[in-house]
């Protein structure tokens, strides 16, 4: 058997001589799309094998007919026919040309660096039959703390033979035995809470593997989609109802978990968890009520470590649910774990980390500081408040250029026939539009440009047809209008603005930049060129751009491995500057100067 | 209103000007026997004022008449007559003599030194109207930890308000804070859980004081009497139902301790319990199998810290129970409990302290060193195996005098009509045998002495008539037999032996014995002259003797009140010598050469 790591996910695989990585790929859930059904006809499944390349089959005829020289000197190959052919580690980038996009919701994040030194482990040792102290005494090994709890203690007395030889496991948290077991393999769970999904990883946390992943819609969202709708909720009707639903969820993702690895939640020890500072008190059962007034106070920033049980989480009763600390009342420690994940707290140079979303949080280090902000860019990137708008979902464009004639070519999800447009593909879209000339730079469509994709629309205003209803699947034409447009030049002009009150405080420039980190489900589909287009982000150079999907679960994974990183991620959270755009007197300033295209730099 | 505090047992309570000592005993549960009814006749409820004599009352002409120039020289009173006079701090003594011994259940220990650094407190802080950082960050003062529990989190964020100022108080756990409340008393709960008696003590956890005392016979008595049936039950049935049974009873004397206090069980933050270690694997649930067989391990001797409401005590949620260590299978908290109470760590010289009762615990201090062991000394102290033998109840005859001719002088509890003997009364008479010549140093009766109160009894053994059956409420002679001498000779030496070997340990000769410490109920009934003269212990100078009732009791509050003293008795716990007396080799001639009247120094 050969392992097979599909990045940026990281998800592992154990693969036989003879597979395809397309076959693996599906086998294990990673998500890459091949209409041609793996004819090598359609050159969609393009992966990059980053690692392991003796371990593969050389590049066949058929390859080499449909990838370029550049392509194949890259190291890209079609996943369908590139197979494996002898035992090795095989390390596989999936680009995301060649993702589906269907699962959307599974994205993982890349782990950058793997720290392994959990706070919970394993030691076995033998109990002399014959014991003249006390049983946890004579049971004393160099790598058994001499704190046991009471509840181990209980385990010990029951579980320890009177004049038999017996050999136990001793399931250790920190500097304390916390129980004791025949035998037990100890897991733990990392859990991304988000506002609109929730992720959960179980880890095996002696050997760091991840035996399971799963996701579900957060049931939270009955009550609203967005965190101030929650917030509402909870100060009217208590916080209690959404905090069953949260934990209510974890549960059974951390049971679904269990089950596909064939083990037991009795075995899970430890849970870290990380959201959003609303998704964060409402999991713990904080009142939200001063996060719905400026200054958005959250009750308390620390990390905190509290027995999973007392807030309702069925794991094994002694197993701890560790959360990392918060940064503010908008930038939460989702956005600790983004920083863990990618390693910014250890880079030299000026780094940018941005995580897309209805708020976008925005870290920025240099000048040997770090520096954090939210800003609201609204869900225009999600889909939302656009004429044609939709989520990644089957009849999604999620990609588009705008050909010089004005015309689009464009993928769809599931390649059906389209039923609208996503946010990257909307981005897309304008940067296309702006590059051939069909928009101003002030976000206007050029009705005079000889195209008759521009018209006036039935309320008046331009509007671009993206696809004509002959070729769509709702019976009429989707546009992008006007009003699209100038939702999209909003929703940046705040990230952008936010990004360059950080800069100008840290004083680091576009050029010096040497890592821009796109986090988030959404950031994952943007393409990094279309956005540096519309100027969502300043001329930096592509290679220097990192799109690291679900950075948020990576780094809560990360924590759970290693409690190094835990006591990182609390010197960074107590290190970062909050910057309150709110109270920044250049915001509107910076914030006018980024609406139009690209915005900033070019005034 | 004045205070007046009542010796050993340190109970204080409230006097007003004018009320006798008596009446303010009586008020507060204070046992001082008065058959005479408060009429200055009787003489019996005599106590010695230790402190404030100004504030009281001069001599009555009646209390002349009463008491010797030499006793009213030394302080001595009648308490039905000495009165409240003025305001003052006023302390009284009560001697053993001035108690009707029917409140066995409730004599408590003398706190020799208190300490008050107690591990929970309050602290009321102001929480601002505007809060710019977290909630935890905005209560901060130098009197705050940093650290907050989830439920304090939890309880902060409902009751802090939006905009408006509010002074809230913080109960902080030693670096912790686990609570937080409009207002309230923080109060503890100090438990001693004896195999027959479990008695509580709710304490101001602020100022120290002493609220209420309880006590109650420890309900698994229903399964055995000794630790050894005990033991038996929990190994057939489990140990879950004498588990359920203490807790159970805690649970009840704590709510009775704060009806009487006027307080709730909510109040309550922190528990300390001392017991043996047969009592104290009980309480915690911790399966007492290897305490059957020798070497009689425990499962642990640490001093632990568990949630009170996770063994199923119901305080506040976030109280916590504390459990001192233990030293050995046969040597408890209860004992530790004892060397905190009465400061033996603390003296300089030799000091030997002695719990006496059906396994008798002796602690030697000498040489720089602690040394402890445990001596089954079996239960004639306690009445048992003795023929007319009984508890101190009503008709007991607890204190004795062998007058010359054979005749017995002897008080009866509640005066009633004798029913049977007490064990201190037995040793009463032993001794007083030995003085007359009515018995040998072997122990024989003197059957040729010429009193017809020797006779031969109807198994054809000696026998001493201590009260002929028309004095009796039995109808029947009440009678010290030869074998119940044997059975005291046996338990006297068997402490003895246990104590000699220490103080050969430890270099210790009785001549420079510092202290003898007796605790425990029935030492505290027992006539040190009379124990002195059956040679329980060396020849110690009788000021140098002191009787400390249930200085386990006193220990536990004590460590209830004191962080550091919880410090001091893991140091003690740890340097204490063990000496396991079935191992010694001396053991079994120690144990011969004790059983002679005096025993020992006189062979």
């Amino acid at each position: 058997m050969v392992t097979v790591s599909f990045m940026p996910e990281g998800k592992r695989a154990e693969a036989k001589i003879g597979e395809s990585l397309l076959e693996v790929a599906r086998r294990s859930g990673v998500d890459i799309i091949g209409p041609c059904n793996g004819r090598a006809l359609c050159g969609k499944c393009t992966v990059k094998i980053i690692n392991g390349s003796d371990s593969v089959s050389a590049a066949t005829e058929e390859e080499k007919a449909v990838l370029t020289p550049r392509k194949l000197n890259e190291g890209y190959r079609l996943s369908c026919r590139c197979r494996v052919v002898r035992e090795g580690a095989i390390s596989v980038f999936v680009p995301s040309e060649s993702r589906s996009g269907e699962y959307v919701l599974l994205v993982e994040g890349e782990v950058f660096e793997e720290r392994l030194d959990p706070v919970v482990r394993k030691v076995r040792v033998v109990l002399p039959a014959k014991v003249w102290g006390a049983l946890d005494e004579a049971v004393a090994s160099p790598d058994l703390p001499r704190r046991f709890s009471l509840h181990s203690l209980q385990k010990l007395s029951r579980m320890a033979d009177v004049g038999t030889e017996k050999e136990l496991s001793f399931i250790i948290h920190n500097d304390e035995v916390v129980d004791v077991r025949e035998n037990c393999r100890p897991l733990g769970f990392a859990v991304d809470v988000g506002t609109t999904k929730v992720a959960g990883y179980l880890v095996d946390l002696t050997s760091g593997k991840t035996l399971a992943t799963v996701s579900e819609i957060n049931p939270q969202i009955a009550y609203g989609e967005d965190v101030i709708s929650r917030i509402d909720h909870a100060l009217k009707e208590g916080v209690e109802v959404l905090h069953r639903k949260i934990v209510d969820c974890i549960n059974e993702l951390m049971k679904k978990a269990c089950d596909a690895a064939g083990s037991s939640v009795e075995d899970v020890y430890e849970l870290v968890a990380v959201g959003n500072t609303v998704m964060h008190h409402l999991l713990l059962s904080l009142e939200p009520k001063r996060l719905a007034y400026f200054p958005y106070t959250p009750t308390t920033r620390e990390p905190l470590y509290v027995m999973a049980e007392s807030i309702g989480i069925r794991a094994n009763a002694e197993a701890r649910l560790f959360t990392p600390p918060l940064i503010a009342g908008y930038i939460g420690s989702d956005v600790v774990a983004d920083i863990i994940a990618t390693n910014v707290y250890e880079e030299d140079g000026p780094v940018i980390l941005v995580d897309i979303g209805t708020n976008t949080e925005i870290v920025v280090k240099g000048d040997g500081r770090l520096a954090a902000c939210s800003t609201a860019s609204g869900p225009a990137f999600e889909g939302a408040h656009i004429a044609y708008g939709m989520r990644a979902a089957t009849g999604a464009i999620y990609r588009a250029e705008v050909l010089a004639d004005g015309d689009v070519k464009y993928k769809v999800v599931g390649n059906a026939m389209p039923r609208g447009i996503t946010g990257s593909a909307v981005v897309d879209i304008i940067a296309g539009l702006f590059k051939v000339g069909l928009m101003d730079r002030t976000g206007r469509l050029n009705t005079s440009a000889g195209t008759r994709r521009i018209r006036v629309g039935a309320t008046g205003y331009p509007e671009f047809v993206v696809e004509y209803k002959e070729n769509t699947a709702i019976g009429e034409d989707i546009t992008l209008t006007q009003k699209d447009i100038r939702e999209i030049q909003l929703a940046k002009a705040a990230i952008r603005a936010g990004m360059n009150i950080l800069m100008k405080r840290l004083r680091v420039k576009a050029s010096e930049v040497e890592r821009l980190y796109v986090a988030g489900a959404f950031g994952f589909f943007l393409n990094p060129i279309s956005a540096r287009t519309i100027g969502l982000y300043p001329e930096i150079e592509l290679s220097r751009v990192r799109l690291v999907g679900n950075a948020a679960g990576a780094g809560a994974r990360a924590m759970l491995l290693s409690g190094t990183l835990r006591g990182i991620a609390h010197d960074v959270a107590k290190k970062i500057e909050h910057v309150e755009l709110a109270s920044e007197q250049e915001f509107q300033r910076e914030f006018m100067e980024a609406i139009p295209i690209p915005g900033t730099e070019a005034v």
